[in-house]
């Protein structure tokens, strides 16, 4: 027992050491008053997974995420983003130091135009206006010098055509797809079966597996992206 | 210690033995398309700490509970409700068989018009059609019979006006009422403070404290109202 977790020490990767990355993981809040809000059924754990996974290979990683029930993993240094505005601040201000982004987060892409102090009162039907939040996802695309950036799509049809399309728009290096509409997989769950698509072309696909393995494997192929950039420049 | 144990156990009151209560809990979860959704702050702690408090007392318990990260009490039966309309379904179908009645849930006043299937593509900006809920406490004030009807109301207001009009126009038998403006209890915090209204005039306050003794002295009163109506019929 004492030689095979000696030996498990000395074989984990440290592929990450001396790198800083940045990733995002949860659903963004959006407030209509001060009790009532729009989400999503992002948990954060996919998020979290690659977080703790790029730790664990060395890399000094920041998490900002947004309020979940998960502890934060362990050499990990997280900050909290309630709002797609307050995760928009925290990604932005600190992009330009990172080696590797990975935005697992799932963003609201709606906020309400004017939310409440306190709460509102019931009364009769209403309609709810809602504005387009920051893209976060396009800024760092645009600002992007020497970062590897990766994305998710999370689509319930024509997954890959949505996700090529999303890698092109905002200039990402990689985008992982996830199908929505399979109940087994996702959201909420302990697994994913990840699409992977990358900016040369080039895909693949990491089979159904528990959150903690996609996001090794994730790593793997972030690794390869961030040598090849380390190669160029 | 072992006659402390002893002691502490004989000294528990069974004074719910033989009582049917059904407690509500958690948020609901408004489907705005299979990704998004409207929500509140309600994290199911208070209602968590009534079930399991009615448990210890003797009762039969059951929770009808949004989706929460709370773990099910012990010997309590728990009944998952997502959506307004679900919890809804679920509290009247067994309003009849009870005896109390504690609505803790914080249910959607509102929920959007027409959900959608799938993921919502992004465009402009638009307003979401927000429409009623069904109110679960006004029905099942007007179907009560030899029920003790509790209610919450969460206010950031003129607690006691809105609390003392609630429980008139519900046909409640004890509305408990908590003050959301302050940041130190309620929603998500381990602590309470309650403001108790009864139908007959009386007012009590449960002076800031840990969720579980909140929901002990909120089950005395509940337990006199109970005993009340039993002289009565």
């Amino acid at each position: 027992e004492i030689f095979a977790a000696i030996e498990a020490y000395f074989s984990e990767k440290r592929d990450f050491s001396g790198k800083k990355v940045l990733v995002t993981a949860g659903a963004t809040r959006e407030r209509i008053d001060d009790v009532r809000y729009l989400t999503n059924r992002s948990t954060g754990k996919m998020g979290y997974a690659v977080a703790a996974a790029a730790a664990r290979r060395g890399a000094e990683v920041t998490l900002v995420s947004g309020i979940t029930g998960l502890p934060a993993p362990k050499g990990v240094n997280r900050i909290t983003a309630e709002s797609a505005e307050d995760m928009f601040q925290e990604v932005t201000r600190r992009f330009d130091e990172m080696d590797l982004v990975v935005k697992a987060a799932a963003v609201a892409d709606y906020t309400p135009a004017s939310p409440m102090v306190g709460k509102m009162k019931k009364g009769g039907d209403f309609a709810l206006e809602l504005v387009r939040t920051k893209d976060i996802l396009a800024e760092l695309g645009a600002r992007k010098e020497r970062q590897v950036l990766v994305g998710f799509a999370a689509e319930s049809a024509e997954l890959e055509r949505y996700a090529r399309d999303k890698l092109r728009r905002k200039n990402l290096d990689l985008i992982a797809a996830n199908d929505i509409s399979r109940q087994d997989i996702g959201f909420a769950s302990d697994e994913n079966c990840l699409h992977l698509y990358f900016a040369d072309g080039r895909s693949v696909q990491i089979e159904k597996c528990e959150k903690e393995q996609a996001a090794e494997r994730l790593l793997d192929y972030a690794a390869e992206l961030l040598e090849q950039k380390g190669r160029q420049s």
